[in-house]
């Protein structure tokens, strides 16, 4: 373990832990005792600085390790994970009427999405505890990555996914060796039942909010995009949110930066969830507790109606003096097609929900176009090729004629010599 | 332009023109007459060196610009294409009983394809001759990666597709704002009807071995496979060969650094088609021209019965004193699997057909086990999720009972205590 670390901190009776003793959440209050890693930044101030950083040559999420629960040692075997690009808008601001936009684009990882952060995360953990096996209930980019990064280390693993699963998600995670576990029965079946087998087994649990580690792995999305800002933020990052574990990395990210005196204030946090599964927008505006939800949206990795992070995403909003939208899927479907036209990022629709959020919160006056904002792509749009086709109308078939072709680009008042 | 470019030299008739007249191919030659770029070595040698690039902090393809035929002024808007991870395989090496294997996974460019280096290279040359206008015939990568690029660099794209393109690969194409001009007719009623509107609107021709410049971008990987290994190279480097431009660029770029005195042998390059469709590896074994051949395997990418490039593909191949081989459809999916068992990379059929080619090329002896070599994975498998679906087999449906679960986990020998 990194001997940063303090304790884990219950995020509701507030007593703090031994990492050695206490492996998932609260002894006292139980699974919803979702706990919290403590370091000490004071020591962490003089290893991890803006002199260290210039100096440091891994582009990967790693070069922040100290603020990480694991160690070293493992680090130069692990897939590429992190360090991946922030683009400047060329266009999309423009088309968007505001002044300046940028979009973390971690749909570039190996896996092909945020939650590659998150694995890492637990593999190296499984790793440290001598824990030769993980498993999880996820048909979705949890379980992908999880897949990914255990091949890679020599780590098994059980994912557990419930019958309706679609075949093509399955064939990933079979690519990658993963033994897939299908059960008759609903995901709320399959989820108890991953959780008689870990019980049973002894096996590492990467189910999301319960490992008090995951949110520490999600967390570098922040501090890169800080550091690659030179630690000028912009007013606002946008995210997207499911059970409320990516935001909630996202502030920690940032908390832990202000810790350690390197930005001065948390931007403001805008998370954005589908109007067809928004428990969290309904807890945030309303503020009453987070109510189970249906789950009617296309962006399949938001559609948590029972958000297991609750506490720790609306903790992130609040303290960041952010605010929470929900958005349509037509509007969903209508924003992947704007971040491919006017920046060639292909996100799934949860992704391009964050930028349907942006356009929302500008319209509702939430965000001021005069304001600095980054978007974060959490998935790459390759993951759901179905969407990107109902995003998208299928092309008129034509003669192969040069004289019809032409007629055609008239018609469409699109010719080079306009 | 570059101002390190000399001339273009007609791989035919070996003269050399000016790139400031010449666009495309060899006026005396014709079509066949494909043109090599060749740069003042002595002068980029004072520029490009490894001091200058231990300090360089472009970790994209465009860190080797004196080596490219486009400007400087445009790069920082450019996609981050290139400087993707070279992994040496944790496992895959002893599961193959080898000693020392590397992957390069350019599987990680932004539009998940080697073709972005080549794109990105068409899309500057545009904006060079101020052209806002590209084309291109193709479904697969190169029309994908050129659609991202020109995307982000406000480039309107047409692109020439077939009837029977999937529309799934259509979709990914109009997310990025491609004109997609679906022909109905063949690949060669495509073909043809691009050529005349290139000619008749002036588009800037994205089609491959046509163009002087995109087997430059190409070389890119080899230029930082060779720095990712400190400039000591291995003794292989395997890639699966279509057309001929990847594994022509893949030779240009070692050359380039043998010229500038980085490396001292180009490493024997092994490349790899399909049994169900392998001109190449015919032309490479008879020492006869290549002749056209069916397209008949699951590895789209590769799939070219009409190579455009053979000159300097087999001068590639012939040059570093490598070899070809042909491996089958199912040890194509086999390889496929295996790279994501044993390291976590998901690679495209194209991809792990250089897997496949390196297992057949230690079978028949042509590589040694003892031998060194990179494996370069040109494509991110989440590019056909169809064939990833024939790699595996849909898992058992079970009842969410422990018992059942333990009862199969038994059987299958793998539980954690054995």
């Amino acid at each position: 373990m990194n001997p940063y670390i303090l304790g884990l901190q219950c995020t509701m009776c507030q007593q703090i832990f031994d990492p050695n003793q206490i492996k998932t959440t609260c002894p006292i209050c139980g699974d919803a005792g979702i706990l919290d890693v403590l370091y000490d930044y004071e020591a962490i101030k003089k290893d991890l600085n803006l002199h260290s950083l210039s100096s440091n040559q891994d582009r990967t999420m790693f070069r922040y390790q100290q603020l990480l629960p694991v160690e070293d040692k493992h680090i130069d075997k692990m897939l590429k994970i992190g360090w991946t690009p922030l683009y400047r808008t060329n266009r999309l601001h423009h088309a968007l009427s505001i002044k300046q936009l940028y979009i973390k684009d971690d749909g570039q990882n190996p896996s092909g999405s945020l939650k590659d952060r998150a694995s890492a995360i637990a593999v190296l953990r499984a790793i440290e505890e001598n824990n030769p096996i993980i498993a999880c209930s996820s048909t979705g980019n949890a379980a992908s990555s999880l897949a990914a990064s255990a091949a890679r280390m020599g780590l098994k693993t059980y994912i557990f996914v419930p019958k309706r699963a679609p075949v093509g998600k399955l064939a990933q995670l079979q690519i990658y060796g993963a033994h897939v576990i299908m059960v008759d029965g609903d995901y709320k079946d399959t989820y108890n039942l991953s959780k008689k087998a870990i019980d049973h087994y002894g096996w590492y649990n990467r189910n999301a909010a319960i490992n008090p580690y995951l949110v520490e792995g999600k967390k570098t999305v922040a501090l890169e995009i800080a550091e690659q800002l030179h630690f000028q933020l912009t007013d606002w990052v946008v995210v997207s949110v499911g059970d409320g574990c990516t935001i909630a990395g996202v502030y920690k990210g940032f908390y832990d930066l202000k810790k350690l005196g390197l930005i001065q204030t948390i931007p403001k946090l805008l998370g954005v969830q589908s109007e067809g599964c928004n428990p969290l927008v309904k807890a945030f505006h309303t503020h009453s507790p987070c109510q189970w939800t249906e789950e009617n949206t296309l962006a399949d990795s938001i559609s948590v109606g029972v958000p297991r992070n609750p506490i720790k995403a609306l903790h992130a909003i609040e303290a960041s003096h952010g605010s929470m939208v929900d958005v349509s899927d037509q509007s969903i479907l209508d924003a992947m097609r704007l971040m491919g036209k006017y920046e060639g990022i292909f996100g799934e629709p949860a992704a391009a929900a964050a930028l349907a959020g942006l356009q929302k919160a500008i319209k509702q006056q939430i965000i001021k176009p005069n304001e600095s904002m980054v978007i974060i792509n959490t998935g790459n749009g390759l993951k759901d090729p179905q969407n990107a086709q109902r995003a998208t109308k299928e092309p008129i078939l034509m003669k192969p004629d040069l004289d019809t072709l032409i007629a055609h680009i008239e018609q469409e008042g699109e010719h080079k010599h306009e």
